[in-house]
């Protein structure tokens, strides 16, 4: 029974030391939250990228998919660590057809936001505004 | 089968529309993260809240506990919705002690950080500092 055990208590240790291990680094790789909003003329993404470094803040758009890359340092003298931290790198689809290359970013308050010219802009313009300022 | 299945199927039906309403509303209330770091003689507290309206953004310290709690509204026209919106409140427990009411609070990049005194700043100071600069 001990014997046949050893592997499996071998192994534990083995994922708690390697847990340890990505806990030291912080909360590990990061997946950042997306929504994508329609608009009449627009479509936009919002992106949560809390505390990321502008500098190295990259997106390009090609072949129908944007991708977003960037990078966050986690704090020094870490006792819980529940913030992503590192490197991140996410590809998305347009929920709607764009036209290419007319995203317009910015940055404000750990959110960025993407602008993008939709293709085929929505029509009857008014009567959705108002159907939504009657509600 | 048919009149079997129609339950079912009124069933799915129910939760798409279920699911259609949450999506609508955002994904729901959420716990930003929060990361602890100890310092020489501080102890800093790291939360992520992008896109928070810093008017709606309160802090207080009661017994021991911190309590933070903001708000931030759903874009709309959501198409499709991770972050979440709403209201938050979180409830969070010194992992070190702490003078009271000694919080600096700033928020930058939809990063709070709060900095506070520790009752028992850490001896041998530019030891530790010097051992970090030297791994």
């Amino acid at each position: 029974m001990d014997r046949m055990n050893e592997p499996v208590l071998a192994r534990l240790q083995h994922l708690m030391t390697l847990r340890e291990e990505v806990e030291t680094l912080g909360a590990g790789p990061w997946t950042p939250a997306a929504d994508w909003a329609d608009g009449d003329a627009h479509l936009t993404l919002y992106l949560d990228v809390p505390g990321i470094d502008p500098e190295r803040l990259e997106m390009h758009e090609d072949g129908g998919l944007l991708t977003v890359a960037g990078e966050r340092a986690a704090p020094q003298g870490l006792l819980s660590a529940e913030r992503p931290a590192g490197v991140f790198r996410r590809v998305l689809s347009f929920p709607r057809e764009v036209l290419p290359q007319t995203g317009e970013a910015q940055l404000a308050g750990g959110v960025l936001t993407v602008r993008f010219q939709k293709k085929h802009p929505t029509i009857d313009v008014r009567a959705d505004v108002q159907d939504m300022r009657d509600r």
